[in-house]
């Protein structure tokens, strides 16, 4: 199977489950569901969930029903994008090439739908079979992750409090890493925790998501430089008009680009104790770092 | 000791639980914290936390920790407040007597710090100690309590939806019974669940919840119409400028007091099973009734 083959099927499978989970559009009150739906359904490319389950393919084959769990880190990226679009915070009318939900929706019924994909990730990680113990850690990596201690929230406040501030590396480094790279990092390691894996095995697979994690948001900044919006299927252009601490903004672009690279392949050196089992893990690397929009 | 003293001891012990659990003012990023904070502690009576207490140990002695199970209720029913009285919901400027969340720190920080609160009530009941499977079941409660199917969101969404429609009493129930019944509900069940109650005691408490809910929304109503915004510590008369379907709409004040009271009894009858163990569950079914504000 190449790479996006396997890509496509994969979205497919955290299609289903999100599908499953999240109320149908003709559940009351529908309306909540339609928007929750609208932008969960928006062609993301399921990177959060697609590392989850590979994470916990490498070190065992008793991985069924990850996909439940993968996809409570969808919901989690949903509901941030849909509170970041709105107009208090980034104001942005485009999102995954379509309007925001917001736009769609109104203001009143986005901050609701955020707040219920919120609620309905942990709802979901509560109620899938399994261990109690096991689901227990799942949930705390992913309140952790999420939370405002050097995770998603705190990440977003950081950000925003650094609009206008010099840019400094220490300052760029401490946003990302909470505010993508803990969920990235999340998304490898409740992989493993839901698999069993071995503590060394969540060690160098936290190690690779912490990689994965930098390199994510150092592309994504330098994404936002060098593209069109059509091609990224978001506002280009937007960090610098809002004078947000970038990569490129701090580095250049062409540092930057070479730090991305580092990056990868620390993913790759933190993969070495493993066999084929994550070779697509390695792959997927590679497409965080390579990738075009 | 009085009911008063009785209640302002208890608030402290919620209080105290609160400020264990939440980041403190210095923690990094600070705002967030002090946004959080300062509407957790903006003097809420802890009507549910307390419940919550009282249920457990209406069914056990053994209710050890139980105070920062409680807690959690008062982190999603802050979380509603924050986000509910923003410019795009209610756009509230006054609450407790002091002005909104938003109102000090801005849409965005408000918007942030409803999200951090709703995080971290998940976030306490996967750390706090104990039974696994327990805790699994208070996580499922919180959050089907407050979701969108028969919760508290989904009670927000109708309730947003019902403005200007025609008030009819099955509509004004089921908005009701969602918006902040769930909640007060699950805050029954959840003290006892995690003072292992049996499931007889959960069904006959859980019937005490439901009355208490819907007592308060009705005296809510009525206080809403009744009451000046100064002694209320909120907007008075919010209501009926937007629209908003409610018990004296629907039945008038005099009705709707006769349906508190009928409540408060309903309260009552459900406890019929419990000795004076559950004195204070009635002194509350009272108060609620019966309060000024």
């Amino acid at each position: 199977m190449t790479l996006s083959e396997y890509l496509a099927c994969q979205q497919r499978i955290v299609d289903e489950a999100l599908d499953r989970w999240v109320p149908s559009v003709s559940t009351p009150p529908e309306v909540i569901h339609k928007a929750m739906r609208y932008s969960l359904f928006a062609g993301g490319k399921r990177i959060r969930p697609i590392l989850c389950m590979e994470a916990a393919h490498a070190v065992s084959d008793l991985t069924e029903g990850i996909e439940s769990v993968a996809c409570t880190l969808e919901m989690i990226h949903t509901y941030s994008l849909i509170h970041d679009d709105l107009p208090a915070l980034d104001n942005d009318d485009l999102r995954r090439g379509r309007p925001t939900c917001h736009k769609v929706f109104g203001d009143a019924m986005a901050i609701l739908a955020g707040d219920a994909l919120l609620t309905l990730a942990f709802q979901v990680l509560a109620q899938i079979p399994g261990d109690a113990a096991r689901k227990m850690r799942l949930i705390e990596e992913l309140s952790t992750a999420s939370g405002t201690v050097g995770g998603m929230i705190g990440g977003q406040v950081n950000d925003l409090e650094g609009e206008n501030k010099f840019p400094t590396a220490a300052l760029l480094e401490s946003i990302h890493r909470a505010k993508t790279g803990a969920l990235l990092r999340a998304s490898v390691r409740m992989g493993v925790i839901y698999a069993g894996g071995e503590d060394e095995q969540l060690r160098a697979l936290s190690n690779y998501g912490e990689h994965i994690g930098l390199a994510f948001q150092i592309v994504d900044d330098v994404l936002d430089v060098e593209m069109s919006s059509g091609a990224l299927g978001k506002t280009a252009g937007k960090d610098a008009k809002q004078h947000k601490i970038t990569f490129p903004a701090v580095y250049g672009l062409e540092r930057s680009r070479q730090m991305a690279e580092q990056e990868r392949l620390g993913a790759h050196k933190a993969l070495a104790a493993f066999d084929e089992r994550a070779e697509r893990l390695r792959q997927l690397a590679d497409l965080v770092v390579h990738r075009q929009a």
